[in-house]
């Protein structure tokens, strides 16, 4: 269903010859109205992709025609050249689709460092809008697949007449300021950009901004969320920003089950912390240990290495009243040793993280996995 | 030669027991005067271990009769009676000696969150002062190993008539605010605590402090430099500041060479920084980018991954600005793309990074190693 779950659009998914390997690698996603509100959320990296400097510019108006996007290539860190290329990608998907390429976002992945290869690009966007369809979806997720080794959509149908669905993308270099990936949302709810705009920036922040798989952040995230006004509902605000975080928060899950080399998928719960920030903060820091994240893939209940994670952070804690539970068990209860570490069982993928600090009343949850050597394989014996 | 190389100390080496496989694991390094300066830089983690907080303590008189130490068990997260055994333990190296426990340091390195057997140690304290020697150095180095492959010295001797020596252990968890390390340096320069103080400030802060080899903070990192003042001379302090640099740096060194599972060992010179706290950010960022020391482990010269970590610090930079050179070859010229990757040689053991910010005119060096699969089974495969 993915992009196509709501009403007014249609999506396409084709392999353009970006890939050498034949795979689909080109993607495009139009909005057929009748409304076109749009809003973006984008890398915090200072390296930006030529892409992402398209495509903030590009929000700035507040509306979208349509989203290309394309896998086998990140076109950043590719000069003035590779912004040239990614205006006359835009270009085309406007001539192709009779709309103004100051409404048509452009998202790229892929190996940074190297220009793409417009030849086959640009003839790939008119395939690409001859096979438009409203069951597009699925292969438009499919065609934003990097070192993914599944696509990823997710849908929730509000019962008062709208829906909101996505599709992501991302396997590594997963990290906050948006995990890498490429996100595109879409909606028949009718909404203007500036609500748009809030609810998505509430929603990534609470989910994908949590997700760290390996602390390392893209020069290309990008989130973006259009809405058609198809429905012909203009929906409650709290509702609708309910919605859109529960479809971010599913494909926030699907990105770390999916994280390279994984065998772990480690939920870390901050509680009793005095600020949200304070447990946010926290959260990352055990998040990116790696030796923590070592241990845990050996399934040891290495509490030290939560404690010595945490140790490293502003937040307001005193040492000898931290208290972290590994699946439940309290290992660590007021600094120091506490249950029974051999009572934890470490079977299972999913691991939970407890960390209490015991110094207010806020809460957070970052996502993160173990570090395996299947990871150090991936990222090591090509270039990506 | 190690902490005996400088007149007026001995050290022993040896089994207490603490280590179940029977390796030595207790060190003494004691100062026979005539003088007994000593200063000392710890962890910058909060959560720290029983034996920093004790010694913290017993530094701020500026003297040291003696410095214990045990590998076998870090006495960190041990709670109120880790710090009791910690106390335990200098109490017992003053009775042997005939000192005051208000001068003996304490230093332990092993897994966090357990304590250490005292029952073993406490004669082990005994023996280890029976064995005290003026070549008692490396037996002293050897014992303070962990996962160490190798025990590390160093030795710096000034044509004016003084020395300065000392010992490293420290293979992993190694990061700023200290390498995951412990370090005795012992001079015979007749130098009071406050000089002391300084100099070894100055030097860890360039060295230590510059070492990040998996981004992980320990909770007893321990630097402690003592003086005799045996050699009856009082050195110029910018020559004295200068050998404390030097056996710090070659010291550092030699831990990077043994970080847990490296197969290269990666130099990052960033240059032209407006300042040089930016320069040691832009440093660290890249030294803890998983991405990149992945893609450098498989000998793939991946400029991007440099520019994406760079991209997320807050030094000053323009992003069309940035070059890369590794090994030499600018791969990356004005945040694109430069000479040929092709032509950097990648075969050797160590890797030259140089970040060029064009910000500025400041410089630091951070060390890093590669991140391996033999690091993941390290530290996955048991406790550490």
């Amino acid at each position: 269903m993915s992009t196509t779950a709501a009403k007014g659009f249609t999506a396409a998914g084709i392999a353009a010859g970006i890939k050498e390997n034949g795979n689909p690698d080109l993607a495009l996603v139009v909005n057929r109205g009748p409304r076109r509100a749009a809003a973006g959320v984008f890398t915090s990296n200072r390296v930006k992709a030529a892409p992402v400097l398209w495509s903030e510019q590009v929000l700035k108006s507040g509306q979208l025609a349509a989203v290309v996007l394309n896998s086998g290539g990140a076109n950043a860190c590719t000069g003035p050249k590779g912004f040239q290329d990614t205006h006359a990608t835009a270009e085309k998907v406007a001539e192709v689709l009779g709309e103004s390429a100051g409404e048509v976002a452009v998202a790229s992945t892929g190996l940074i460092g190297t220009l793409l290869p417009m030849d086959k690009l640009l003839p790939g966007v008119e395939t690409a809008a001859g096979a438009l369809s409203e069951h597009g979806g699925e292969k438009a997720a499919i065609a934003i697949k990097t070192t993914d080794t599944v696509h990823k959509t997710a849908v929730v149908t509000s019962p008062n007449g709208w829906t909101v669905g996505g599709m992501a993308k991302g396997a590594g270099m997963l990290a906050p300021g948006l995990a890498t990936m490429l996100v595109v949302l879409t909606t028949d709810a009718d909404v203007d950009a500036a609500d748009l705009d809030k609810s998505l920036r509430a929603a990534t922040r609470a989910t994908f901004d949590r997700v760290d798989s390996d602390g390392c952040m893209s020069t290309n995230d990008t989130v973006l969320l259009l809405a058609s006004g198809a429905s012909e509902v203009a929906p409650d605000q709290a509702e609708f920003a309910q919605a859109v975080r529960a479809v971010c928060d599913d494909l926030g899950q699907q990105l770390i089950r999916d994280a390279e080399g994984a065998s772990k998928d480690i939920r870390i719960d901050v509680i009793n912390a005095a600020t949200e920030d304070d447990a946010v903060e926290v959260g990352r820091s055990i998040a990116r240990n790696n030796l923590l994240k070592c241990a845990l893939h050996g399934e040891d209940p290495n509490w030290g290495r939560v404690l010595s994670a945490i140790g490293t952070t502003s937040a307001a804690f005193d040492p000898n009243q931290l208290n972290v539970a590994i699946n439940g068990v309290w290992v660590c209860k007021k600094g120091s040793v506490g249950e029974d570490r051999d009572k934890v069982d470490m079977r299972f993928r999913e691991v939970r993280i407890t960390a209490d600090l015991a110094a207010g009343g806020e809460t957070a949850t970052v996502w993160t996995n173990d570090l395996t050597a299947d990871y150090v394989h991936e990222n090591s014996a090509y270039s990506s």
